[in-house]
């Protein structure tokens, strides 16, 4: 919403109409006070509206209740003003009561107009959601966001958190949109993946094992397995039809007498097998040769959690050239940081004839298009959030969004924070020439040094991923980070290597067995090309553009050690 | 592409001028090709390209080659010739090389411009990736839907696989413009639950425990744990050292004497406890009272993959109004056949303030909304599929497009099906009251009885979930589903019990704990509201647009049984 102050009715400039939502029995409040006008042109419609009481009132010695009513659609509420002849006016007030009306718009008192460009007079109550206030599980003060981690079912009904639910939305639009215009397409790569790249240690496991041994454990309660003595019984009970088979066959008895005794001695056989395989059943994982047997599991092998759609979404662009993946990504490390979840989304491009420097500039712009974007769709919400957490949020978007990023070579990096040591400024981590930046080296650079988005390329190969192009230098690879003010790295990037002699190298480098990355050689094996990517964090972008401290605010079902409601 | 034929110049109504790609050192084979003219207006202009050899042939004794280009950005190929005086000719030609090159477009001589209206002819190579034809894993011909199963990396450089990559590309973004346009937010559910709806035996595990168990039990080997009589001796070592401390009490010895006992005993405590501690680590899972001990899983409790979104987007919907989820969804069912997979995508919108009605209108306005997209921005991957697959693609997607969808009450299905029973239609399930419509009937419904999409409502309550708003009737739900040609049941929805004593009945009917529902229960506590939500397989899209059979072949990798590559 732009403004919503009143303006006078001959500056209208929109026709003074409004629709009903096309698939909900009410007009969405955002049509209403979203309008230039704050809605004011409306005045004398009637119409119906819904959603929940933000705060409501009595006055007039309880002769009516002004109620403020909040749909969603956007930050703002509506004020409702109900009379007590329509129906008894305490079951309206409390926080969190839904209610779906009809009456019509009209202009508040000449007094109040500062506040409010309209309000609704209710005329008819369609449907009531009553919410007990001595029941109601969230307070109406003091509403901390980390009370709120423990009602993740009622907490959208907040002001913060549906603005941020806004503002993620909007995120998530503007990257597919973003992407789109650039005709990258979209590839959903594998949630549950056998490859597993960065050591199996933080991923999740996702199996039927378990839920299969615990069903065969009940049912060994339930029909005990048979003993040694059943086995014994059942294999001598085979050696006898055998020797009797033998026999007839040795003395050359009739062709019915043999069949029959045959059949006598293969039904032997079956049965000893059951037995033995019962026998053989143990409770608890199945294992052969000491081992987990993984045959027995759902995929036919052990399989995990993606923690990155990376190498998966290359084999798409080394075949459709420009693509991307947006989508969950986890992680089972057991940190308890307020910039960790275990499970989190993550926008990953893949873009095919496109170097260090292509990656770059994509980077850059997806970023600006992001904040630009926001501006122009969020405004509201980004102001509340301004108001209530971050002064500075609205100010760090527009200068994102309009600033050139620096570019820095790694090495120039460091030489930077060296002489910032040497003036006198104190880091906790050691700088030198092939340390991996630590979130303090990254906040100096783009919030101290630059005052702006800073995109630091050209590491040390020693610590990037196998799969960055080792520049001529052999001392670096073609890797990227692009570091913003509030977070942080916020993307992470790289040419990738593709070279297929080189790769082979980098892989048995990093003491990685080659079997398992055969397809991912393979793209260089045949018709291989130069190719870039990098990966965002979907909830560091909107931890930078919101303000917010915590991670755990900012996705509606946080999962990280110990909790995953829901 | 609209069309592939040459326009007279005074017929161009664009600009000829043609653009690299933003973040690609290339123009996209789109750019040019998909022009209304074909590319012919562009003739003369000197541009790079990157792609995929499609096919490729030395012509003229060796003295030029035509190659078929593909980049991935339409479905149509650029043709190049280049002369053996750029280059040897040889490694171009073979299926699978990727180039990079400079060159002129200029219009095909007279008599081939029928197949071409522009082509390339190359001036340098910028780069070159080789397919040696000798090891190149996929066949030029008789390459089998089947056959690329084995090769999910490199099966999107074939034509196939590259439409239905576009086409599901097409499909998602059409399937957030709807929405965006109709004021829902994208809401992220989460992809690991603890709410277990639809019971255990269907979802997948996610755990970090059998990690943990082998960690432990490699450790046990290493250092064995402490035999019975290691604990005997550390509990020794504490009854002496109390002693002592007693004794030098009792004796009423100096300060410093006792506090030095004091000090062993403590130490011989602490030994004890570690002693104690290592000597019950048992190998295998944790157990506590004979049930596996989840307090040790990463979440502290059992968690799953999700098998739908919409319990927790409801969550939003009773706060934001109109929201939608569109994210993977799992299922640990061992079926082989060629509509399910393990891992699938769903779209789930959810609605406040939206009875079944509404519901039936956003299901069918969105049904509609992807067919025309399709139609408008995919045309030239759909005729592909027409042409190799479904001659009635096409055809299918403009009747869905522009057709009311027929409404019809279950119990009016079932007396339709009865009549065509009467009238000697052989069904394999019988048909009466009170079934759920097998896969046989609402193909008869919509394929033959209507030859249109279909929307039967409010099915008998005994088969659906407990969620399902109960009618007045109390005999059946206002539950529906969306039937379409080819495939079946699209869309599965309801309008949802608002009621909370009567869902809480339900739960209870359905032999469910109420305890995993309390979250979803204070959703009809406090501040209820009438809404109503559906699901659509977004696979089962992607079968119904292009004809498509086998639901393996338009997910890029494919999850079922015994099978999840990379």
């Amino acid at each position: 919403m732009a403004d919503n102050g009143v303006l006078p009715v001959d500056k209208l400039t929109i026709s003074d109409t409004v629709e009903e939502a096309e698939f909900s029995q009410r007009v969405l409040i955002r049509s209403i006070l979203g309008r230039p006008d704050g809605g004011a042109g409306l005045a004398g419609k009637t119409l119906r509206v819904g959603g929940w009481v933000k705060k409501g009132r009595e006055q007039g010695k309880g002769s009516f209740a002004f109620l403020e009513l909040n749909d969603g659609s956007c930050p703002a509420n509506l004020q409702l003003i109900i009379y007590s002849d329509v129906a008894p006016l305490g079951q309206f007030t409390p926080t969190g009561t839904c209610l779906h009306v009809e009456g019509v718009l009209q202009m508040p008192p000449a007094d109040k107009q500062g506040k409010q460009s309209i309000e609704l007079k209710v005329s008819k109550v369609l449907d009531i959601g009553a919410a007990d206030p001595a029941k109601y599980p969230l307070p109406k003060t003091r509403l901390t966001l980390e009370f709120l981690r423990d009602y993740v079912h009622l907490r959208p009904r907040t002001n913060t958190i549906s603005s941020i639910a806004r503002i993620r939305n909007a995120l998530a639009y503007a990257t597919h949109t973003f992407f789109q215009k650039h005709g990258f397409l979209y590839v959903h790569t594998p949630i549950i993946t056998t490859s597993d790249c960065e050591g199996a240690g933080e991923m999740f496991q996702v199996t039927t094992l378990i839920n299969d041994s615990e069903k065969l454990e009940k049912e060994l309660i339930k029909n005990p397995p048979p003993s040694q003595q059943d086995v014994d019984t059942a294999r001598a009970a085979v050696k006898e039809k055998g020797e009797i088979v033998a026999k007839l066959k040795s003395d050359k008895a009739g062709k019915p007498a043999i069949t029959a005794a045959v059949a006598e001695l293969t039904k032997a056989k079956e049965n000893l097998s059951k037995v033995e395989e019962r026998f053989n059943q143990k409770p608890g994982l199945p294992k052969k040769d000491g081992k987990i047997d993984y045959i027995q599991d759902f995929f036919a092998r052990q399989a995990f959690l993606t923690v990155s759609g990376q190498l998966q979404v290359e084999t798409y662009a080394c075949a459709l050239s420009s693509v991307y993946t947006f989508g969950p990504t986890f992680r089972a490390e057991h940190s308890h940081t307020s910039r960790h979840l275990a499970e989190f989304w993550m926008v990953e491009p893949e873009l095919a004839f496109a170097d260090i420097e292509d990656d770059m500039k994509c980077a850059e712009a997806y970023v600006r298009f992001l904040c630009q974007w926001l501006l122009d769709n969020c405004l509201d919400d980004m102001e509340f959030m301004a108001e209530k957490f971050d002064k500075n949020a609205i100010q760090r978007l527009k200068m994102v969004a309009s600033t050139n990023f620096v570019r820095l070579s790694y090495t120039d990096a460091v030489t930077i924070l060296e002489e910032a040591v040497s003036k006198g400024h104190k880091f906790e981590n050691e700088v030198k020439w092939g340390i991996d930046l630590a979130s303090e080296h990254e906040k100096y650079l783009t919030e101290t040094k630059f005052e702006s988005p800073v995109i630091v390329y050209n590491y040390p190969k020693g610590i990037k991923a196998f799969y960055m192009k080792v520049n001529p230098d052999n001392k670096t690879v073609a890797a990227m980070d692009v570091l913003v003010p509030k977070v942080g790295e916020l993307i992470g990037g790289s040419q990738r290597e593709e070279n297929y002699e080189v790769i082979k190298e980098r892989i048995l480098e990093n003491g990685l067995p080659l079997e398992p990355y055969e397809w991912y050689l393979d793209l260089r094996r045949y018709g291989t090309v130069k190719h870039s990517g990098f990966g965002l964090g979907f909830e560091r972008m909107i931890l930078f553009a919101t303000g917010i401290d915590n991670i755990r605010d900012v996705i509606p079902f946080p999962r990280f050690p110990g909790r995953a409601d829901l």
